[in-house]
């Protein structure tokens, strides 16, 4: 089996050797400048895992895993625009660079790039292929929608919550595995449990980022302490807390997200005690243990070699213990 | 043969049975809205026509003619952002009535739900159609793309012009008549020269929409007499004429370009005086021609009984013969 880091490797190689039509310059100038800025480049490498854990012929993912990519800088590229991102990985956001209008165009070309390259599959596999694209795609874009949404809402619960990061995040890492898996020879059944184990993974990856936002080593993490609270980010600590809160906690938490001016270590110290003192981390770290435990149950299931299933497993605790 | 307001009263009643998902209504509202906003439904009326004249089932061709009528409908919320629209049919725009954000991801999705009503058509059509929407598709935006960098460029040619229009209108067209003809049992030869024709065709028709801006019979063209004049719209005349024009004319109409507050009236007659005198309007009819004439010889060509083709005759004949 690939090592993950060669497949992101290959990846990247195949990403610097996309080349678009130099005319006109500010349509695809856009496509190729964000498609530099790196990025761990995970979405297509776990495209391509799926494909070689099954024993399929990487090379002939390559342009799907190159799709998945494609698609994943579309959805960054409008983000950028309707979040008002001034900064993509450390550059300037292509609606800064250039405009907001050659924002949006260069999105809907490489949304159909996306589109093109995801095509580059034999003929038995371009239907469910493609199927499985259009629904990680119309996903994302609802969980974008929501997660825009629930910026300006005080009364978002759990569940909702859950079902956002799921459309926003983890649909398309199911969606890239199973592609992969199809590309590499699995059957349906299979490529709907790697996906499933892929889906889950992601929600137990997104809870754990909530959790280490807060609780996480900032040497290790390699993010402010507390970046989440700072910014009153509807996160599963947040949400969770807000729903556990007696009154005078419920007021203390909104006086400090009302709250204009402040010290942010102060705010982030204030407001971790109140979950501390409701235990929200735990609340949270069971969610995330039990999406865990679903995609485990998935990934026992799958009809693959034992250890193909300890590289998958691997994957997934060197995924979910980068901290503690 | 069906009547083309037959095709388009089919596609209407299409357009209508349409259904999205309430939730996120954000998302999907915008779409429903747009789509109820009617218009001519030419381009889809036109892939079941070409359909039709091969002899194919419409049923077969209703999703992708849904496909070009939801792709288009994308293309029109996209460009009223860009274009700072207030107003599509006489209702307010998306961006306007929502938001831009809005009207970003609603447009994203509208352009994978065009891909999911593309894909309805049987296995053997599946790549073909689909590479033929994608070529369309990525046309349209790089004419998008043309026409905004255009606005503000002094010094556009006759040919970058013609190129910009055909991307940006004729393409689609082309498209459109393509993957009909494929549905309905063409072969490749027929179904590219009907593209041929359906491309030249809306270049054509486009040229003569710049005309009759300005020499056309405001009670049978609709519009205000000059409209492109008032608002320095870059047509196939104004560009023709400063290609043309002495140092003199040249500075009269730049002169007029820049005027921030004119009267109307004046502005449209003393320019038109300049076209008047520089004959634009025979450069652009002969060019106007030119496309006709290269529509009719590619219809010839194609392998279609002769009352099918007297069909096609008559209906370019009644696009391009709106006014005199």
């Amino acid at each position: 089996m690939k090592k993950l880091e060669d497949l992101q490797a290959i990846i990247g190689e195949a990403v610097s050797k996309l080349s678009y039509p130099l005319y006109p310059a500010a349509l695809y100038g856009p496509i190729s400048y964000i498609l530099s800025l790196g990025g761990k480049r995970m979405r297509p490498a776990l495209l391509l895992m799926a494909c070689d854990l099954f024993g399929g012929d990487i090379d002939a993912a390559i342009s799907p895993a190159l799709a998945i990519e494609v698609f994943h800088n579309f959805t960054l590229m409008h983000d950028d625009i309707m979040d008002n991102a001034p900064l993509r990985r450390g550059h300037t956001t292509v609606h800064e660079r250039w405009n907001k209008n050659a924002a949006i165009l260069s999105g809907d070309v490489m949304l159909i790039e996306g589109y093109k390259l995801m095509m580059q599959v034999e003929d038995r596999l371009l239907r469910p292929i493609l199927d499985i694209f259009n629904n990680t795609a119309v996903g994302v874009c609802e969980g974008q929608q929501l997660d825009m949404e629930f910026e300006n809402l005080s009364n978002v619960n759990i569940d909702e919550y859950l079902e956002m990061i799921r459309l926003k995040t983890a649909v398309v890492l199911g969606g890239a595995l199973k592609i992969g898996a199809l590309i590499g020879g699995a059957d349906i059944k299979d490529a709907d449990l790697l996906s499933s184990f892929g889906e889950h993974l992601g929600l137990a990856f997104q809870l754990q980022d909530d959790i280490l936002d807060v609780y996480g080593d900032p040497e290790k993490f390699g993010k402010q302490v507390g970046g989440d609270i700072i910014s009153n980010k509807k996160t599963y600590l947040l949400i969770k807390a807000l729903e556990l809160a007696n009154d005078e906690q419920t007021n203390k938490l909104n006086n400090w997200i009302d709250l204009k001016h402040f010290d942010n270590t102060e705010k982030v110290s204030a407001v971790t005690a109140i979950y501390n003192s409701l235990n929200v981390r735990q609340y949270a770290e069971d969610a995330m243990q039990n999406y865990a435990d679903k995609a485990f149950d998935a990934l026992d299931a799958i009809n693959l070699p034992e250890d193909h299933k300890q590289y998958l497993r691997d994957f997934a605790d060197g995924l979910l213990v980068r901290e503690s």
